[in-house]
């Protein structure tokens, strides 16, 4: 099918993205990578060495993929804007997924601190994603500042909790016009897939890939599950209805 | 990966069965059966036409797929082995899926005369998967009797509203030692996957795929969930927490 | 309001059904009982000093209460029947929960069995409650034989899980005739009201009293929980929507 | 027992403040407010017959209640603050309940905006209660601006759709020191005890109790299962368990 998510004039087949923290070691985040069959890469700026001599992470990334370096550790716009400068400066290309964290507990985004991120990095040139807490109103201020697409989270980083904040994020697919990708707290395939028949145009996830036996058949899965769950979308899903309704067309008992 | 289903000495490469109903008509029934992938499909034997003549719905259904005829319209035991003996006649091989219903609102299966039929069945050479409501003891005493495996019920027959009976389902997969396959009520690829993340053995689906826009596209999507949530289920699923956990081993602040 | 549960020709004017199992001490379970303000309480016939000289916790229920002696312990229909006559010649009554477990894990009730119970137990007059696995067909049964009501498990007992079985408790309030008491499970005073709410008749409560930190007070909260929740179903709750509605009908912005 | 929530230094017997609009008319508002039995009353400012000659709503509201205006209606921080002032010009007191919305279907509120007006309008002297979209930082900002309480909401306005942003209103409650009174989406008895289960210090219900078939009998739930959640809250809730745990300290069977 023709179903591309396109995002700054890029197309990606795969609307799965993926992260790269927490894997036990390098080669494991490799192979998880590569099983995930990903378009789109996120890694934190200050993960990399940027004195860029050994055991450089964006070595283990592939080349066809598409780097989405993210701010974390920063606590507000200007830390933000200045991790983005830096992986520019190190070559990590334009776009930049800006994490802007006022929690260190539920390490929940600070959305006005992103809003004013979102806004200077726009006008300069970089292909902005910010993750921010679900709301309409701000997605749509993103939105109207250049954002290429936006994240809500589903549940706090690294929980595993799943889509705990449906409500607002089903709001938010269903009257913004920006991109939606679900970030933080999918922990099971069944739940990347929930996003998708949702309608979410793409999901981010990094801990349930990372944590689990085998990171590069969860990985496997994790594709499996956002394929299945797109497709079900375009599908277009049946009606449910509270009573049963017979398989057969033929309801009648046998010697009716 | 090695991960066949076994039952009755078959190995079944899909753990996605498939029903026979509610299509629009046999062409989009065909296309569906072929993009499910699955090994294994059911049939009521009252839709078949037993005089053999035309219109065959059996002259549809790929011939590498085992027939799993079912007795859809037994009010009763008596009634549900008389299904099941038509069938062997008319050449439908010896897997039975056994469905006794006493509601004709809800279309709920009757456990007693359903274990009673499958104890016939099973001394008289049968395969015997019984359709049932979600109960312990019951699958217990069905395991006991015979039965290849169990079907309980997610929700009601075709309303598409997921796996509403979970806590149950959960406690025989994890207690119960003969394989355990979801049917009824599955609606969305990810509750499919969810069902294999619980540990089911299979699922079932039906109305779900007749009935989407694109029957023969969802058919795909529910073979790549039930796979997506196998693969999640083996490979681990990583421990969730209520609190965040940072998805980069960095956990300190820019200027920290 | 005029809205006494009548069962047996016993007008109830409390729908909080309460237990005596798992209390520190007698006087906490006195106190609670006391304040839980409840008609009709349930003890384990095997907990009961049938010899009858002291520590007699029979002599800590308030008389006005009516005893609902249960048959915990039993295996089958036989020992159900059997401690139902101890009960009786002791002096507790007519009136008797059924309850035959068939899993040690779980305490799963065994439907058939209970089945086999009621029948004969109703037919030597006595006044039967039966404890069973949420299953409409079983509870028409169970009302065909005469019993007095039925008592479905919300999730296992002692779990403090709440009403996992919503789907098909639901279904038996819609259909059946006989009263439904929902037994087991229920942790919370939100999910005692919530039991009300989907028009259950009355809850049995026993683990989420006595384990509180502070039963007696728990006791209350469950007595008010009940009303609450009986007083919201008869007034008729509204209608839910997707969409806002806004609570004034000057729906315009402030200079429109 | 002692636990009065105390807010800008005025003592609250009760945990349940209750909405003007959407009654059918001014005698069903006055009895429903008699029998809710709360102390803290909304009214949207523009409702309000501001030249004050006749059917003016504020004298259907009984004289020991604690009138909180609200702002409804207004789209940004200036138009709240201009309406506050015209409360507080009217004799309406110096409570506020801020309500700035930027969305007309689902009426969500605009967080920032909230936050302006929140900052301006204590700095006035008036008592402040925001209503807010669910966000940890934003209560964090609004605490520190002097909120006196925050509302965030549960489901969209008038939805009956209950606490569906359960998890960061959960998180709000552990972590803020504000207090938080749930407004928004409660629907049902039921889920206003839960609120208060999670330790909500209060709710908020208009829509559930004025579109009830008896809105006076429905008040009267409210105001009990707010008591009822709040007791178990304070009484300490009992452990959950996935197992069963048997009511009686004898767990074996009868002949055992």
């Amino acid at each position: 099918m023709q179903d591309a998510l396109v995002i700054a004039g890029k197309e990606l087949k795969s609307r799965l993205f993926v992260g790269t923290g927490k894997f036990a070691d390098h080669q494991e985040m490799k192979m998880a990578l590569k099983e995930a069959n990903a378009d789109v890469v996120t890694v934190a700026v200050r993960r990399v060495d940027l004195s860029g001599e050994d055991q450089y992470i964006l070595n283990d990334i592939p080349d066809k993929m598409t780097l989405m370096p993210n701010t974390s550790g920063a606590r507000n716009a200007e830390e933000a804007v200045r991790i983005a400068h830096l992986a520019k400066a190190a070559g990590m290309g334009n776009w930049i997924k800006i994490e802007v964290i006022s929690d260190n507990k539920y390490l929940l985004p600070n959305n006005h601190e992103t809003l004013k991120a979102t806004q200077q990095l726009v006008d300069e040139g970089f292909v902005v994603l910010p993750y921010m807490n679900p709301d309409l109103i701000v997605a749509r201020q993103l939105e109207e500042a250049g954002a290429a697409a936006v994240m809500p989270l589903g549940s706090p980083i690294g929980s595993n909790r799943g889509i705990r904040m449906k409500e607002m994020i089903q709001i938010m697919i269903d009257e913004a016009n920006v991109p939606i990708v679900v970030d933080a707290g999918i922990g099971r395939p069944s739940e990347a897939a929930e996003a998708m028949e949702m309608g979410a145009d793409a999901v981010l996830v990094n801990t349930a890939i990372a944590t689990a036996n085998d990171p590069a058949q969860m990985a496997q899965a994790f594709d499996m599950a956002v394929k299945a769950g797109r497709a079900g979308y375009i599908s277009g899903l049946g009606p449910t209805s509270t009573q049963a309704k017979a398989s057969s067309p033929l309801t009648g008992f046998l010697n009716s």
